[in-house]
């Protein structure tokens, strides 16, 4: 399927079709990183700037290599909060960085809903890369790409989600792809950390981690913040540690071939044990080599590119 | 004329026919923002670096891509006072960045006259990117360079510039450059952020924006810098927006055909409204496209180019 | 001979002909950047990341100059210690970037002994640019790159390197070197910036500037940091910098061709008067400038360069 989208927003508006294209395309670009010269020419002469209201290591790291090794001439504008009450809106910031011709805006947001806001209202594209607690849908995508990768066709397979739902653009953003492909999600949490209404998303709902490990082909561990500890939507990290963490107890009675995703950072000894993190079942680093793959495809897709001849991925 | 000087220091030391060159070969760089491709190998192994001692997100951000739209190597070197205090001198952090022969310094610095400081002690290009309230040459010229596409010929035109004439690197530059040109110029502002002896640069002096708006064909709203209020200059942002500010009642008024200016970034509500920022006097977002020619324009031929062969425009 | 090590971790554990290699290699490149074209593609398609964990201007800059110089993709990382206290370790951060396929890291930490752990545990090589008071090795080689280049061979030959012995890896990294390659070093300090048991180094212990000098062939005056001052291990700056400081009274007893280095950044008037740093003996610019040429050689031996093909440095 030829994509047609401006910009990459959410998973909520794509469809299974939209998201396969996405994964198909990351699939060619996975290899260009495997060469010795990991470079193609793509987007030589394209202008993407990473706009980041958030500080971020990892997301912009991952789209900064993504963009050289497509050949963009990138920008990277960190604006920090001091700078932001100078009295600009990010509207005039943006269309101001749009008046340079760019051609694809990588925008972090703390507000939800930003990202659409600029779509609409400027010429070039527009990936989100994570807006407040709505999504991040390239780190859904790479989420689903492993999967996908390692457990094949995704219709009917048990994904469990667990920690703090109720916080998580990653949580929101998986849930909408993964069940636009078929999977069975569920979300595990205590009841703090889950939104109320969640189930219409289509998803079920567990407080016990045991039982949603039992019968889940993948189990996702998201990061816990450490400062919901001080908003008491539990009672410490210990003891979530302990009901809702991965650690080398439970880890015994998970089935082989059962995989353990994390978006990262990882919290080694909170969500996920450091035996748990480097064993068998982990596929974190995987994760991260396939972000890398799926951002090439998110930017070459939106760029413009509508299809892989040779020439693109020639170097 | 082909272009001689080694460095952009200023437009005090212009002539108008330097002048004319920089805008003139900004007019060709145009072109290069416009293609599919952009990017142009003018530039190619030759190392920019951006040396900036204040905090700027929008000229970086224009002679960043400026540069690499030249195919530069760039180098960001962001000094925050706290390292300026290790005690290193300016001079011996810039020499140490020309021992790696680089080519070109665009620099950014609170004291008036570094920028000529340096260029006289180094063989690197200096280009000036704001020296404290003394000049900012590009900025001009990216105004300029905005009046003449949609005014053709400055001589005896007239130009308001309105705010903090008295604190504006933006002003100066602009008196300079415009009235070389042969353009008329009248400093609007409330008399405590004018200088004194203004009139002696060649500019006419109103208290008045009604009066200085009714016979002008441009009209450019100076920043102003909220610390101001603190000083007294002004009784309060309020009162200055109502006197000094362009807003609906007052561009009701504006003869159709006069252009709006702001170098940005705009504080809405306070120099400007929205309605006249994105009304159809605004050419704010065409100075910003503008600017980025006038860039690349003046690097390129600090670094050399004293011509434009098709080689040095083809991709 | 051929270069075989997949780091640069220290000095201490390379022989005389692995440093050779290096400064051989260096001399191939020290030519690139006095071309018109200050560029070759010997790492085109590679990535480099210089994750910094202590702030640096100087090393960054020359390190993220040869990268480009020498084609490569480049990500900077710089982490903050507030971003450290997330909570992911530096092994993870690591092994996170390596998962990009990543060529070569670009380390510098606070804490010695940083780059082996991370070289042990990943594919990609390892640079060490700096760890804690243990090895800077690039700044050794290039400040040996600049003996050899003006004294030519060095075995048998008197360097004195003066001032904090105690805390300085550029001290260290030197000893070690310049030992190998069969110099005389003399350290040079009060003896509270001495570490005990220095002599099984290799090097005589001087704590008086003027008989050191006396028969050095060059001195290398370090940085002193003015916290060591609080923390009284020395009187005062004034009282350090008469005794072991270089001035334009101690430089008038300087044997003609005697080498002044100094690591930087200077501090003028307190380890080095301006005139000594600006006068005759003073090689401290053109260390800088070899300091370019010796980070492209190592860079291009660790990413698997093992000779000079003149396709390496054609451009």
């Amino acid at each position: 399927m030829a994509w047609t989208k401006k910009d990459l927003l959410d998973l909520e508006y794509l469809t299974a079709e939209e998201i396969t294209t996405i994964l198909d395309t990351a699939r060619s670009f996975y290899e260009v990183s495997t060469r010795t010269i990991k470079k193609v020419p793509a987007l030589r002469g394209k202008t993407v700037v990473n706009l980041f209201y958030e500080a971020s290591t990892r997301t912009r790291a991952s789209f900064e290599i993504a963009e050289k090794r497509l050949s963009a001439d990138v920008l990277n504008v960190n604006v920090s909060v001091s700078s932001v009450t100078k009295g600009e809106t990010l509207l005039d910031t943006v269309k101001n960085l749009c008046a340079y011709k760019i051609d694809v805006i990588v925008i972090r947001h703390s507000v939800s809903g930003s990202p659409l806001y600029l779509a609409r209202n400027i010429e070039a594209s527009v990936i989100n890369a994570g807006d407040g607690a709505h999504e991040h849908p390239t780190q859904a995508l790479l989420d689903i790409y492993t999967l996908r990768e390692r457990l094949g066709e995704l219709k009917g397979r048990q994904i469990a989600i667990v920690g703090d739902i109720a916080h998580s653009r990653v949580a929101r953003s998986n849930i909408w792809g993964l069940t636009k492909l078929g999977a069975k999600v569920t979300v595990v949490a205590p009841p703090t950390l889950v939104p109320r209404d969640i189930e219409r998303m289509g998803v079920a709902v567990s407080h016990r981690l045991d039982e949603a490990i039992a019968r889940a082909d993948a189990v996702n561990m998201l990061r816990i913040q450490r400062e919901r500890e001080k908003q008491t939507l539990f009672p410490s990290l210990r003891e979530y540690s302990k009901l809702f963490g991965l650690d080398e107890e439970k880890i015994k009675d998970l089935p082989e071939g059962m995989l353990v995703m994390h978006p990262g950072p990882i919290n080694r000894g909170v969500e996920i044990s450091g035996a748990v993190a480097d064993g068998p079942h982990s596929v974190i680093l995987e994760q991260v080599t396939n972000g890398l793959a799926v951002r090439m495809a998110v930017l070459f897709l939106v760029a413009g590119g509508t299809s892989l001849h040779p020439e693109s991925l020639g170097t």
